[in-house]
Order: C-alpha cells, then sequence, then structure tokens
C-alpha cells in the first residue's frame, strides 16, 4: 500500500533546485538551524539569509542532518540581493495586523501558482521574517505575492522553523504535477493576462525588475517629477508597481530600452 | 482576494475537538512546548503527554501563546490510556528502516479518513514518539493506520515540534469539507467494507477494543491455545488485527457477548 502512494508524483529534484528558501534578519541561529533541517526533510538545497543578528549563525546545532546545507547558505546585506535572480518572490506573513499592498494567497492555494513558475524555468524564492515581527513594508515591496498560512485568529503568530517547514512541505507535495496533470495551466490560476504571460516567456527577474525601476526613478527626477521629500515613497510604490504588472522578461527589457531612450532625450535637452 | 480565498471552509472548532495530540515519552520540554504552540496555532485543544522523560514538562518555556493548553493537557502513563476514547488512531513516523504491520498512509491522502471518521461521531487521536526513536512496534499496535510524512529519503527524520506542525496543518486545511463536498464518502475512500462500516454506525474506541482482547485472550488461555511463551505475541498481533477488522460499535458489543458467553462455558466444563 505504501509503494503505490508514493507513485504520486511530488515537487522532481530539479524543479526543488529552482527555489529558495530566504531568511531575513533572522535573531536565533536555533531558529536558522531548524529551517536548513525542515529544507533537508523536504529536499531544498538554496538557503539566504539576510542581514542576520548573530554572526555565528552556520553553527546552529539544531540543522540536524544539514550541516551542508548551512555550510553552503548564502549572506546577503540586502533582501534585493538574496532575490535577484528569482522571478516570483513569495513572502509569509499574517494580514492580521496591516493591510497587504500586494495580492494575498492563502497557503494551501499556492501550488499552481509556484507550480506555473518553475513549469516556463523562472526561480522561486520564499522569504521568511525575523521571528518578532515578520517581514516590513519594505521588505514586502520585493515580493509578488504575499502567502498566509491560515492558522487560528486567537494565536495566529507560528515559530520560525515550524512555519517554514509547513511551507516547505505544502509546496514539496502539491507544487508537483501528477501525470493526469501535466497539460500546461489547467491547474493554474485562470487568468488569461498570466496566460498570455506564459506564452510570451518567463517572467523578468527581480534583479531586472530593479534595474527597471532605478532607471525609470532616474527619469522621474530627471524629469522633475519626484522630489526629493517623495523620492523614497516613490521607489517604494514604483517597486511593487512594477512587481503587480506581470511583466515577461521580453516586456521589461523593452520597457527598459524605452526609458533609456527618454533619459538620453531628456539629458540632451538639458544640456 | 484575501477575503475571498477564507471563504472555502477548514476544519470546524467542533471538529477540532474532537482531535487530540498524543506525545509517546518526549525527551526535550522545548518540543513539548513547540508541539503545543503548533496546536495552539492551528486551533487544536487536548494535548496528552504519556510517560515523559522530563517531570516539568508543563513549564516549556516554547509553548508561545499556549500556556492554558500545557496547563490543561493530561498525562497519563501508558498509550493506551491516552488513546482510549479514540475510534481511529493515527500513528505518525517514517517506514524507512521498518516493516510496518498496518496500513501506511501519506500525510497529504488523511484527509478523507479523518473527515469520514470525524463525520460519524468519533475521535482521531495524531500519535508522535519520542525524538529519537519514533513510536515503538509495540505503541503502533494501538494505531489503525500509520502516516508518513514524505520527507527526503536522505534526510526523512524530522524535529518532533515542525512534524506536528506539518501534519496539524495539513488536517485543519484538508479534513475540513467544503459545501461543494458536503455529500458523504464522495471523498473518503473507495471501499466497501467502510461504507457498510459507516453504515452501520461510529467505529468502537480504543477502549472497546482493549476489552475485546482482553477477553479473547483469556478464552484463548483458558482453551490452552496460548501457551505461555507467546502470549506477549498473540497479545501483539490480537491488537493489530482487532484494528484491522473494521469492526463497528455494535459488531465489538456482539464479540465481546459471544466471548463471554464462551468463556463461561469453558469455565463450566472445566470445574
Amino acid at each position: 500500500m505504501a509503494t503505490s502512494l508514493y507513485n504520486r508524483c511530488l515537487l522532481s529534484e530539479l524543479q526543488r533546485e529552482c527555489v529558495d528558501v530566504v531568511l531575513v534578519s533572522p535573531r536565533n541561529p536555533l531558529n536558522v538551524g531548524a529551517v536548513a533541517r525542515a529544507m533537508a526533510n523536504f529536499g531544498f538545497k538554496l538557503l539566504t539569509v539576510v542581514d542576520p543578528y548573530e554572526p555565528h549563525w552556520r553553527e546552529a546545532r539544531s540543522a540536524v542532518g544539514a550541516p551542508d546545507l548551512l555550510e553552503n547558505a548564502r549572506e546577503t546585506p540586502a533582501l534585493a540581493d538574496a532575490v535577484r535572480d528569482c522571478s516570483l518572490v513569495v513572502g509569509t506573513g499574517t494580514v492580521t495586523h496591516r493591510k497587504p499592498e500586494q495580492s494575498v494567497v492563502r497557503l494551501d492555494e499556492l501550488a499552481p501558482l509556484v507550480t506555473q513558475e518553475l513549469d516556463r524555468g523562472g526561480r522561486v524564492a520564499m522569504v521568511f521574517g525575523p521571528e518578532k515581527h515578520g517581514l516590513t513594508r519594505q521588505d514586502l515591496s520585493y515580493c509578488h505575492v504575499l502567502v498566509e498560512i491560515p492558522t487560528d485568529r486567537h494565536q495566529p503568530s507560528m515559530n520560525l522553523g515550524q512555519a517554514a517547514a509547513v511551507c516547505l512541505y505544502e509546496l514539496s507535495v502539491r507544487s508537483g504535477r501528477s501525470p493526469e496533470e501535466s497539460r500546461p495551466f489547467e491547474n493554474s490560476l485562470d487568468n488569461s493576462r498570466e496566460r498570455l504571460r506564459a506564452v510570451a516567456g518567463p517572467a523578468p527577474t527581480s534583479n531586472n525588475l530593479d534595474l527597471l525601476a532605478g532607471l525609470i526613478e532616474e527619469v522621474m527626477v530627471f524629469a522633475k517629477y519626484s522630489p526629493k521629500t517623495m523620492q523614497e515613497a516613490n521607489r517604494h510604490d514604483l517597486r511593487l508597481i512594477l512587481r503587480r504588472l506581470n511583466l515577461n522578461a521580453h516586456d521589461s527589457r523593452r520597457l527598459l530600452g524605452l526609458f533609456r531612450r527618454i533619459l538620453r532625450r531628456l539629458q540632451r535637452n538639458s544640456s
């Protein structure tokens, strides 16, 4: 009986290698170790730790069976660096105390989104915030979607290691595609924009969107559209908008070309 | 968007109250606390700790947001006492290093079994073994089914708190029944014996099966069918068989009556 159940397809090894786990400013190395252990349990490989509180997080003894994973983990100063190669960035957290600025998906509804992204050759990041407060509004502006674990409203806040285990279990078990479900889009969100983008190719990486955002900001400043006092707020909104637009890599290159031309023209006019 | 997703039905509060969590001989109180925290996160209420290694487990500081749950937890000397009122006992673990004596279900296939049992008024126990070795063969003989979390074969062993979080998440999200799925048995295992039992009423509690097993053993001994050297092994097998038979409460009462009669007759004949 056990054997026949195992015939149902899980996320493939290749697909797991295209899912990164990113911890933003974790405080307790034991939690980093617990996340590494859960990653090893569910076959995920690449951990990135952003701006950790404790420099010796690689020595966490809670990483049972996952010392290599901690050894090979990346450390970056900022979230933007950690997710630069990812085309779908999934923030985790609860929306109990705030109104999110992007789409919220319940964890048990996340699989089709991730499957679709992996199918078109994209890279996915699962981003977890610090223990006490979760991801900040700034962190979330790098995320395409916010995933919420459906917890009890009286006690919504999960331990970091347990939250990661639950998310990785869900992806590992339900983002795979069983043989009966092999036709593309049959199980993904029925969204014609999504379909169009999928036909047109992979989504741009986080880094490409950041390049585009930087260029647009330059244009805005040059055109005196963005006064100094508004620059930070405009930058935030621009990040969110670009992630909401469902651009494909081709769109993003074209926009980059257009805004480069605009910027050059503006500079020439002013010289 | 968030709101509409939440309309999908989760396990109801009433149903959660009919699912017990049982920890057998946990060694580290921090793990007991982590399990309590996950229970609070997913709205489960009754924790039973069997023969704990450390007497002060109720003081675990890891039970963030769940001090009442630890305070109200039961402590029992043996697993049989912990599950006596349950009609479906689910053991957890991996089958990597042993051949289980009962059916194995993958965690993502467990929901229909649990839903069916709750629908007919039964009580379900999720049983977790000690950190190092998991449930023993003796523990498992009290379980109707063994559930396996589909972990990587290179690193199958999960942290206790993380394993509990994953199991409770799965039950909480997928054992509920959405309005479209309200017809009985449509989502349960297509097993005619199961259907028959369901029609005939709830399953016997673990304690009723133990009473029946005790009586049958008395008969076997009296009939000199079970020599002293085989008594322990026979007792073990009897427990397993009775849990495999899919008896309903009525069957179990009838068998109890039959074996009582047999025993009395045997005793009278020998006097």
